[in-house]
């Protein structure tokens, strides 16, 4: 059996794809969803997921893209164990390929990637009331990377032209644009996802383009909820293209 | 009579406010409107405006704000000359003062401004159509100043903890948070102007802090009008304040 004491196996809805969750740990959330939503439209024949975890980003990218390469790195060696299991279960071995390894120091060739995707682990080392000064701090000395970790990686691991697609909180996003653009790689595209339409946006996604021109295509902010509780058309739209 | 052939005087309809403008020339927008509206609320003893034109942005901000001393520059002689007779039109000498001249020379000394504010003219010297690659290029040969020109001399003249006030094109928004911290002007809160709910913004408010540290406030988006052509109640409100 592929699962183990204290872990589920969740359906995704999606091209049959199974995930094997911890029944109380940290599960995914809509932030992979909306990353892999805002990933999926690139090009790629080798696309790299940094802080991969359950690996709901390559599964979920395995069956919107053509990509035939879909790496995941996850620090956490049960984690990384977990999201090989899963990939193991949907017969996707020969497509997606989990490392446990430290993203500092990666375990692939420099520029060998033409996506590299992350949902950095913003608030799982830490704790969710921790502000961002103090979670910097932290991050410093307890948290397994950093945002300048994670760009950094993925400058060196891109190649020319390649992508690189993060979903991070606004109030980082001069924290994201200056460390993109100090390691070459140019924020192209921004999308705020906002909770409802009268609340600030608590989520943001972004493109860079590794040596890109400056200039940053702002688009219309994702609203997640109706005033009603339901989704809005925008989120059936994902839903019903099979992101979830 | 204090106008000049080919100037129309305008009622800005706030405290009995007048403003001086050229018939055919370029008269203020929306964007000097929603700068006062995000500037306001700042305390200030001594507020600078860049690249005033008109002077529109400190007539609105004199009625706005208790600030005893609001100052002007403006590089273009024609345009100052009119800003300055608008302050004189409204008895407003002791208060609001016009200065011709380079803000890359500013004639005023370092740490001295509580509250720098500034519309950028990003096309009055190029033109419309020009994109922004091409308006950067123009700009380091043709155009009266660059976005760098503007947080420099803000950074100079700006007290510790002062604050910057900017209005510019969200395609820019890299380049301007890049270059505020290079210049130890932490952006602070941002506001995205979006023309309808369902089109992406136009324009974008940003307020920097003079050696702030790290952290945004995004806002929710402004929203300029409903599917209908009315102004939304957002911006009923801001002109309910008197800021037009």
């Amino acid at each position: 059996m592929n699962i183990k004491q204290g872990e589920t196996i969740d359906d995704l809805q999606l091209n049959n794809l199974l995930i094997i969750q911890k029944e109380s740990g940290f599960k995914f959330g809509i932030d992979a969803v909306l990353l892999a939503y805002f990933a999926h439209t690139a090009k790629s024949q080798r696309t790299l997921d940094l802080c991969t975890g359950s690996g709901i980003v390559p599964l979920l990218l395995s069956a919107k893209t053509d990509t035939p390469d879909i790496c995941g790195i996850e620090i956490q060696e049960d984690m990384a164990d977990m999201a090989q299991r899963s990939v193991l279960l949907n017969n996707l071995d020969t497509r997606l390929h989990i490392t446990c390894g430290d993203l500092k120091q990666p375990p692939y060739p420099k520029r060998s990637f033409d996506v590299v995707t992350c949902n950095p682990p913003y608030m799982k080392c830490g704790s969710g009331l921790v502000n961002d000064m103090n979670q910097k701090l932290i991050s410093r000395h307890e948290i397994c990377c950093t945002l300048e970790d994670v760009i950094n990686t993925a400058s060196s691991l891109l190649k020319p032209h390649g992508k690189l697609f993060l979903v991070h909180r606004p109030s980082r996003l001069v924290d994201i644009f200056h460390t993109m653009r100090i390691h070459r790689i140019e924020p192209k595209r921004m999308q705020l996802v906002q909770p409802t339409a009268d609340k600030p946006a608590n989520l943001v996604l972004i493109e860079g383009l590794f040596d890109g021109g400056s200039e940053l295509n702002v688009m219309k902010p994702l609203v997640v909820y109706n005033a009603d509780g339901t989704y809005t058309s925008e989120l059936n739209e994902i839903y019903e293209r099979g992101l979830l």
